[in-house]
């Protein structure tokens, strides 16, 4: 890989050299893949992408990738960044733009990283790849690797919602569902992994992973053609979204494509905020329960939470905290004003964003980005819980009517 | 609209102007839009597609739609073309791709047909849209207006699987649950549009709708540079998709974009096939009940019945029905072979194909699209009927081998 000059530890500084098959520091750091930029900046320009296909790999300079390792086969990324002017105005905010990540081939921004963690796999030789995860990384493992050929075991935890286990169990991935925690499945998926060698795609371990989910990024600025706006609001579970996120915004800033960095708005569930939690404070993160019903982001033990927290400080970023009343009101409203149906943890980025508004935190004139990370198909009980039941009559005007009246519908 | 000539009914033959608001003929036959092709052949050409964004609505010259109509906010179209070799050997096929719409903003095919819906109410300065339908186009429906900013009113039959319910209720639509069947349903939906003069999105009622679902095969023949496939299989309910389909292909080849048709594959279920008997038995079709778990094409008084049995027809195609099992291993099908997660309708034209195959009905020679209409993330209790449950242990490397070793996995 001309483009990358090694691997770092984010918590000793040891330098690894990139091989396909990285896992942590031997202090337990995370690594961050270091680029050559003066190199990327003498090969890469804003031009080249006028002709290349609309998905993730569009960027490969950027990417710690082998210049002939193939694009694995699902179409990854490009998901549709809306300008969100009804919303916007609902909330007070100059301009909003709404990336829906949902409409990944496995339904979250994860395909991202499963996408990256295939095409590794393949440079490494390995035929069978493994994770623990809460669901998304899951399905969008299974998926990726399905299409490339590849087996996956998958661990999750065993409140992971129906619909991202049927994803895994249509792709015929193995998928182990442990009665505990995620922490309780991330051990136990650490263990298997150890034991039978299988490629290791735990995003907190494989440090390409976050390097797929920067796409999203690089993606939000080339559609807004390289104007930054002043907030990207997202999710955070176990960090590694955000911190792709800004690793892909360094990227660009590093090699001139974008002339300022944005702040970072990091929402967390109230019942689940241990990354927020020691930013606010300012104390190393500490364990919390798992109290949300966003389930992707009920992540009480943040494996990246080293990288996640120093990339909100370094932008500056906002901390905010939202219950589960306030997270499916945002799915509602989402839903209602754009038209973008996303998952309890995919929308609470934009409950957060939401939640500051009002609170103002945010000044009106901003510019702001709020990026929902998966489907709401994803976790069906949840929505129907948060919005209620269809009217329900036999095929009969009369009884219509009587339906219509009763619940005081304006008919016009 | 200077591409279009008129509206001309499929039955009598009479012809309407083309105005936004058409339903029916007098006479209750369908209309077909009629385009003037000489004139979109001194306008439109191939090179033209290279500037233009990627969604349905860069065929324009072939949409009945003003030029000044906005494209609606949501980005419909452009779904990936899969070739899918592995699941072609399985086969025995020379070539076979797999065309996914179940990654449509609201996760159908019906996408297209509604972007369609809101465009034309646009047209026709209406606030309200409403349909009946068995999921797919109410959710879409709601979606895809709930972005432009308008109401809708949505029936569905009360068998309409949670997620199909779930995406209507959060995008805000007005829903009625019909107990009874869909045809119950659409009785209802059509004395309650008539009744409150609201803009009406049944497909088999308002012409455009076809026109909006036939940019999917302008897209697949796109895709494969214009290189006609032998055939081109898809699941068919009331008629509306295969038909919409079918003028889209056509269309190309007025046009001059492609120098022969393809075949059509139309893929119903077993339990509810009143199209297929007609085409096998040349007799007028009959209603059927609505026997299958493929909720999506479980229609039993097929409203668009004359223009897709005149589709399977002209193009010499064939009819093929399968079984809920079928289905349903076609889902896993796809899943293990091409990481596509298709719902049970969205599947059924790969269950058609496969046994096709399996009965010699395909040369093996043979080129082939079967496209997925729907994301199996909107039916998840089918997919885990279909695919089992996830082994469960605790967090326990004992318990792990143990049930490793019970359920004869090979570890590798």
């Amino acid at each position: 890989m001309r483009n990358v000059i090694c691997a770092c530890c984010v918590k000793c500084g040891r330098e690894y050299e990139a091989k396909p098959d990285l896992t942590n520091c031997e202090c337990g750091g995370i690594l961050d893949i270091v680029y050559d930029y003066d190199y990327i900046k003498t090969v890469f320009h804003k031009e080249d992408l006028s002709k290349r296909p609309y998905d993730m790999w569009r960027y490969r300079e950027l990417l710690p990738v082998e210049a002939d390792t193939p694009a694995p086969p699902l179409r990854v990324g490009w998901s549709p960044l809306y300008e969100a002017e009804r919303l916007a105005k609902q909330l007070g905010l100059k301009k909003l733009w709404i990336k829906d990540d949902g409409v990944n081939p496995t339904a979250s921004l994860k395909d991202r990283a499963s996408a990256m963690a295939v095409a590794k796999a393949r440079e490494a030789g390995a035929r069978v790849i493994a994770c623990s995860s809460t669901g998304n990384a899951a399905s969008s493992l299974a998926g990726n690797a399905a299409a490339a050929g590849l087996e996956t075991y998958i661990f999750v935890p065993s409140r992971a919602p129906k619909g991202k286990v049927a994803q895994l169990m249509t792709f015929g991935a193995t998928v182990i569902s442990v009665q505990g925690s995620y922490e309780d499945t991330f051990e136990l998926s650490k263990q298997a992994i150890e034991r039978w060698g299988w490629y290791n795609r735990n995003a907190a371990i494989n440090p390409y992973l976050s390097e797929g989910k920067k796409t999203v990024g690089l993606e939000i600025m080339e559609q807004l053609n390289w104007q930054v706006p002043d907030y990207i609001a997202i999710s955070v579970g176990d960090g590694c979204t955000i911190a792709g996120l800004w690793k892909g915004l360094k990227d660009l800033y590093a090699i001139g494509f974008i002339d300022r960095l944005p702040k970072l708005i990091s929402a967390q569930a109230a019942g689940c905020c241990p990354i927020n939690r020691a930013v606010e404070t300012g104390e190393p993160w500490q364990p919390m329960e798992e109290n949300t019903l966003a389930d992707s982001i009920a992540v009480g033990v943040p494996r990246n939470a080293d990288k996640a927290i120093a990339a909100i400080r370094e932008s500056g970023g906002l901390t905010v905290e939202v219950t589960d009343e306030e997270i499916m009101a945002a799915q509602k409203l989402l839903g209602r004003s754009c038209g973008v149906f996303g998952e309890p943890a995919g929308v609470t980025g934009t409950a957060g964003l939401k939640k500051l508004c009002q609170q103002g935190r945010i000044p009106a004139d901003a510019a702001v980005v709020s990026v929902v990370t998966g489907n709401g198909l994803k976790d069906v009980a949840n929505a129907i819980k948060a919005c209620g039941e269809p009217i329900s009559v036999p095929s009969d005007m009369d009884r219509l009517l009587a339906a219509f009246s009763e619940r005081e519908i304006p008919l016009r």
